[in-house]
């Protein structure tokens, strides 16, 4: 046959899994879209159609819901690697795997006052303590992946809108003989973030790193860089972005973001004889600069892909 | 001719514009998307194509932009009246205008100590007063309607996701030979809300709501009814949402829900040898149930369409 | 009590049903995302959280399928006709249902020479008798009323894409001052088809029309006025599209179309030293406007909802 | 610094062209979505915010534009191919150039009989020769890059959704603990293709395919195999479907396939008296089983990325 078989994987994808915990009478809630990728042995599946190699996808999927209860989710990540550790290491043709999660944020509903009077929460007084709101600002996400010896986990976020509504300039850029954009020396910067960061936690013998705190930590670094960068390219912006996560936090070697250039138009206004000093902008959808870039910590290999923040 | 023509509107729909407004140092936004739709005597344009009538739908996209810089955005639906207003004021065979709005809401992002040392804000001295997050829990959205006469509002939310994990149950209900579902005493209760109210304030005589309170006031009754209900339906649920709003907001007389029951499947981990106490849920997609009803202040008329609510 | 419920409906909404149907060894296949809403004597279950008049969402899921068995998927529409009359007249508290259809159309997969040499299928000898692919030009939709006496069944389709790369116009418009777009006397004139039709049918005694010819003729009526009108106006190309449905199908009295202006601007390429004799355009995605109407049999009453092309 | 910049690149990203050709009275369309990324010496402008180095993105929008009026679009593959030696060739700090373009099909709207009488056109007589509807079933898309030497062109589709009603089964896989799934033998198989094929093109010296012919008879052999497959296992579908490309089409050396497998499961019809014999399903959303491999001809290279076909 004059052809062969290249990369392969396979899994159940987009395992939605919902775990409460409950603390008395507080209940805590993790909500996860778990998808599996499997790999290794599997010539012949593919070749002949032998099953005999193959865990079926449903198993996958079942695994991730017993999983749930047997270790709880303390962590995206946490839960990503106790999935790993078990497919790679109770099928023997399964050599590697490698675990995507989307996280979705929930907060608490404030209780109204008739409810404190009778209410006794272990939570703060004032809160419904089974009760929540889905946050919607960002989705967090992580990969973990594992190979039976080297762990690599690339948590980050997608679909966090952010803007600034001055401190953001544009001029000195090359010109060619399709260049008709003005020069901008106070415009809108508005960017809907996808951000990914490499932990250099890859051995069990490691300490592993505070899921939860480096995820706030960093979005933290990551907010403030992009606010209190005085921007003359959004580029720039990007670097500090990156380069101040990878200052703070030393659990992360790399960091690769894809920033959408949401174009905010200033509305010429003058044909109806008004001014417009930078307060009234059209909102674009398309086209849009896509500026994306990848920051490492002096001396780190790069290995986020050039196409994960797109995904 | 045997056809003739019925109702009609054209306009210039998702007219997207953000407006700065400059407070010293300090920056606020308004972020809408803004929809117009123009009614009247509008035969010529269908029958014979003569548009000597028609005010362009362009025309109308630039009237949102002017009016931005002219009154400013205070609250979409103050918004909504001058536009509103305008275009039925201004044109002869324009004789109803509806302006249907959408509003993103943004936060402000915290500043890093750093930035604190050298920043000299109007605002709360921890936060960089130019830069935004966007929040992204749900949409505002607004519909005001006027025939140089009556005014009617109706102000709402929707893809706002909410979820109790207990106090809520389902059983005692109908059976016929089609029923396989078993009761349940201690379920999920999770839905995505949509909901419209409608003010009583319908003239310019009357004093005007004020709709950014209303708006806060309004979400905060409803979410607290969700969640300090305990269910035996969702339709109860649904009724206690609406009579709260009712109850504690004077400004409204209607209010309309479509509940979609966004189920939480208990998973079975008995094959496995695992129990699951209300721990460990699959989050399905389709099919949902879909609750829908209007909520009445007693001898208040109905005027919320149906469907208004799946828009 | 200062509040009282209004209209209220409940069921199970987008229920996905797949129905095969083997025809020796051709197979055809219906593909349908039907949605149930069932209204009648439910105050209780909203003012008192009683179930006993409820009849599960879970058994009208149940129903849909066994359905699908027991009287196959003739058309959505007759599919649809089955399961509001047993649900009205099943259950006493159900006195009214309403079920909203999906459906997606398949084509066949065309075989290659060598397969035909080893086929012998019932259908066409180049195709593949159990392969399908799905085809993604529209979706087509039904909604079928029923109270127990009259039926209404509203027909159509959404997301059918069309352009016409000439013979349209737009001048001779209303100004104000606001107004500065410039006469286009041949232009792009493109938009997504949303259109419901309904049908005079309502009585059980009378001729039940043909759904299956019914939708492909209107389907053909509608684009051929869309093509062969020359235009002036979306608003006159509306209505030709509207009254050549109902000139040419007795069967349909009243038809309501929501479209939307997909713009296609003329991309300025003078900076360049290129002309631009209506060769390359800019597709917009918004603003766009949007053009909605009814048209009517003479003397039809009007009974298609306002919003009803938005869903 | 402790840190440093790794891979980055920038651009415009879907720049959405339409291009109307005349031949005499009748039109052709093509309709594209381009998104350029540049990369090269760009250091300084993430390191100091300097664009000495920077082409606008609003330049590279400009350039897709005035291509498509210089050039014209033959296919999206040649179109691709003017940008990218366009942007390494003249502008000396830019040294590779990616173009990403999807492409939207339309047909052509059928004329009626009353338009035939009167019209005379060079088409089809039974075509308007300047109506277009648009095709849904899939949208093409190609990645051209190239760095100044060596050309690589990828193209394939995506959203391409095939089912077969049977000729599939499930059997004989592997099993663990968690495994509780039942052997098929005889199910539904039914999949969203997205695939991509790397041409073996890479250097002006050589004779470029006929991208179009290319793509068509590639999309024939893929549905062909899929169609004629008994399938055990959907990898062995996979492997057919890319083998099948590459022993066609000399130009290609390799493909690679993202299949979900869009699970369709057969209702239990037995609690309501009915058997159900392959005839009535649900067609699920998530999860869902995700097959992902890359078929290469025998010696070649393997440079498709392994998330390629997730974009």
């Amino acid at each position: 046959m004059p052809t062969m078989l290249g990369q392969n994987q396979y899994g159940k994808a987009e395992n939605r899994v919902v775990r409460i915990t409950r603390d008395g009478a507080t209940h805590h809630i993790k909500d996860l879209n778990v998808s599996v990728a499997l790999s290794g042995a599997m010539d012949d599946v593919h070749l002949s159609g032998s099953n005999a190699h193959v865990l079926p996808t449903d198993t996958t999927k079942n695994t991730v819901y017993a999983f749930a209860k047997e270790y709880g989710i303390d962590s995206a990540e946490q839960f990503g690697i106790h999935l790993a550790r078990w497919f790679v290491g109770s099928q023997e043709p399964i050599q590697k795997a490698r675990i995507r999660i989307e996280e979705y944020a929930w907060g608490r509903i404030a209780a109204s006052e008739t409810a404190l009077e009778t209410a006794s929460g272990l939570i703060g007084a004032d809160e419904v303590n089974h009760s929540f709101v889905r946050q919607g600002a960002e989705t967090r996400v992580t990969q973990v992946t594992y190979d039976g010896v080297r762990w690599e986990v690339v948590s980050g976020l997608k679909d966090l809108t952010v803007l600034n509504s001055t401190n953001s300039e544009f001029w000195g850029y090359a010109k060619d003989k399709y260049t008709t954009l003005r020069e901008a020396y106070d415009r809108i910067l508005a960017t809907e973030v996808s951000g990914r960061w490499r932990f250099s936690w890859s051995d069990d013998a490691q300490q592993m790193p505070h899921w939860e705190k480096s995820y706030a930590e960093t979005r933290k670094h990551m907010l403030q860089a992009f606010a209190e960068t005085r921007s003359l390219s959004l580029q720039q912006t990007l670097y500090q972005m990156g380069s101040r996560i990878v200052d703070h936090r030393p659990e992360i070697d790399e960091v690769r973001f894809s920033l959408p250039n949401k174009h905010h138009f200033l509305v010429d206004l003058e044909p109806f004889g008004l001014s417009n000093d930078n307060e009234v902008y059209f909102a674009a959808d398309r086209p849009y600069g896509l500026i994306e870039a990848t920051v490492l910590r002096d001396g780190a290999e790069a290995r986020i892909p050039v196409d994960m923040t797109n995904l």
